[in-house]
């Protein structure tokens, strides 16, 4: 019988899916479960979105051309360029979600047993895609003490070899909530500058910022043209998950010409959401006011329920809809699975992502949760409440 | 400034992208080109597929299971099954076209520097995915002369080392027509059980046969249930190429493990497509029937044509829509450059592959063309036409 590959072996599993039978005996046992586990928000899509799906007139459903739809491509430039992101047409590649960009961008930049350092701890899927590219993930510590502000840039000259080829940042960032500052993405630029590395930023939730704060985008650095590429998505702007839309964004023509190579292999993004997302370019501001308003509630009201709790620490998130919670148990995997196999308050109790998958060194975060606020204020205050019941009848177990 | 990966550097480019220049010249001049190069077919999508799209009742387009809607999977295992293929449900992860089923299907059979088999003239991205997954792809030549029919199993055999993970084949075959026999699929089938083998079929055109011949699916010889992996796709089976969606299929339960947790890092695949997909389950027979009745008389109208040219020599299709014909010119990249750029019969002209982009050996196939007979049959015989003046012409100039 023959066997899988190493790197099938290697490739991780999702922090998540470990907890998914357990959630199935929650259910079972009639037990409401709220998921705070998950970055699928329940805002709708913008309607211009979903009419122009509706409305569309494909009689032959055609592959499109392998950088996506000109005329999108085209209108997304206006749009960056209208939010003072300096884009060009032709340094746009569109991509099946932000996945497939960031696949595109390891793939151009790095080869097998190349290095790329990532502030930890970060989105668990950069480890999937850095096995299934052959390349060799260096975390760099950020803690929870310091909000998960940018490490010192000495942690990642420590880091650095002949081998290192580029550095990638999640900004806001996906699990922590964490924007970096101008300075910090400046700290950045003279770092990839000095040791001509890629600096990959995964700017996928670029709006979601709460505290008046301006996102700032490693394409508007002067200096690292050459060293920057921007990954973003319409999953989270739009609500727009399912679409599977991304982009590869970057001023480097060598890197967007082999990032081409890639693209043509695989034909072509698909086409119904390439619509969907042309579309969802003329989405009202009222739309994002609205969102962002929501979700800056949210997080208030997440953050101050959860800091009720004795012995729970936060890091106030600035931006993104993930949170990271230090909370007063042994062990995050253990906490999480007792959740929905042996707890219930009142018939009902909550799904969260242990934070230790989101880490790549071992042993750390092992008392850390991520929670994504996705849910309605009146649920996240009642997920709290329950998780408070939870860490007293745990810890007297 | 940081340089891009050497797997970047290798990634070839399509055969026809070369060309694309050139027809932008031919059109500069008002020229008319035939489409003869390309795989994207004229033919409707079903109605069921389209209608399903316009009448979707998504609120928040979410994510879908990263192995596709349980119903869709559901529904195509049947579907399979009724057409006597041999596949569960638990047998399927669907993909973002059969693309990204060949991904998968590279990454969790093989390693960096392991080692595929596959006839050629082959699909040339497979040689994309290839570099891309590290993959070394050994070809082992068929000819024109003996109709594309499996090299010898001897000839396979010569090339299997221990780096030796897979054979791979496109049934029928991309760009050759060829359908293989039910003999031809049993050899490959011994060879793969005795040397502890992969067998991955692309069986992406399974329903385009033309002469009673039967497809036969890998799925279903017995004794290889854990070496065969079929690859499948909805894009020419409904004319619904820019749908990206398709499926990777196998019984071995840990390919399918492994496929899944590559199918996990990239979330999902696209959700408006697989609502069309799943739809189009329901084309009625007479969609495929008119479709394949249609093809069958492009075949024979385009190797009556072609074979009336002198020196022109075709291997008669059984199956797909790619016909490969051997030219009485010196180099088939020349000309194919030259019909566009130079060349123009009252105005028209066709667009053609040279097929060298076909074969992994260099020097082989050079006088060769693929031509698509994606157009109606009246434009065929035209193009034909133009190609018969231009042949003539470009051996006088």
């Amino acid at each position: 019988m023959p066997q899988v590959s190493q790197k099938g072996t290697q490739m991780p599993e999702s922090p998540i899916r470990k907890l998914v039978p357990f959630a199935e005996i929650a259910k079972k046992k009639g037990h409401k479960v709220y998921h705070l586990n998950i970055g699928q928000p329940d805002i709708k899509t913008p309607e211009v979105a979903l009419e122009a799906i509706k409305n569309n007139t494909v009689k032959i459903l055609e592959y499109s051309h392998s950088a996506g739809f000109e005329s999108y491509r085209t209108k997304l430039a206006a749009s960056y360029q209208a939010n003072g992101v300096n884009v060009d047409t032709a340094d746009i590649i569109i991509t099946t979600g932000g996945s497939e960009a960031l696949m595109f961008a390891l793939g151009s930049t790095m080869d097998a047993g190349d290095e790329i350092i990532i502030p930890e701890p970060f989105y668990a899927n950069y480890n999937g895609f850095s096995v299934a590219s052959g390349v060799t993930v260096v975390p760099v510590i950020s803690t929870l003490e310091e909000g998960f502000a940018l490490p010192p840039i000495a942690d990642f000259e420590k880091l650095i070899t002949p081998k290192t080829k580029a550095v990638l940042i999640c900004n806001p960032g996906n699990p922590t909530g964490y924007l970096y500052t101008q300075e910090e993405i400046q700290q950045l630029a003279d770092l990839v500058k000095k040791h001509d590395l890629f600096l990959i930023a995964d700017e996928v939730y670029r709006e979601f910022t709460y505290d008046g704060d301006k996102h700032y985008s490693v394409m508007n650095i002067p200096g690292i043209e050459q060293n920057a590429i921007m990954i973003d998505s319409v999953s989270k702007r739009y609500s727009m998950c399912g679409a599977r839309i991304g982009c590869i964004v970057s001023k480097n023509k060598e890197v967007m010409a082999t990032a081409m190579k890639f693209a043509q292999a695989r034909l072509s993004p698909p086409t119904f959401a390439q619509i969907a997302s042309e579309a969802a370019l003329e989405t009202p501001q009222s739309y994002f006011d609205e969102v962002i308003t929501e979700y800056r509630g949210r997080r208030d009201i997440l953050v101050s329920e959860l800091t009720k709790i004795e012995g729970v620490k936060v890091a106030t998130p600035k931006g993104a809809f993930y949170c990271i919670a230090k909370l007063p148990i042994d062990n995050a995997d253990k906490f999480a699975q007792w959740l929905l196999e042996s707890f219930d308050y009142n018939g009902e109790t909550v799904m969260v992502a242990p934070a230790a998958g989101f880490y790549s060194t071992p042993n750390v975060g092992l008392t850390e949760i991520r929670i994504a606020y996705v849910l309605k204020q009146e649920d996240l205050i009642r997920s709290v409440a329950i998780l408070k019941k939870a860490i007293e009848q745990y810890n007297n177990k």
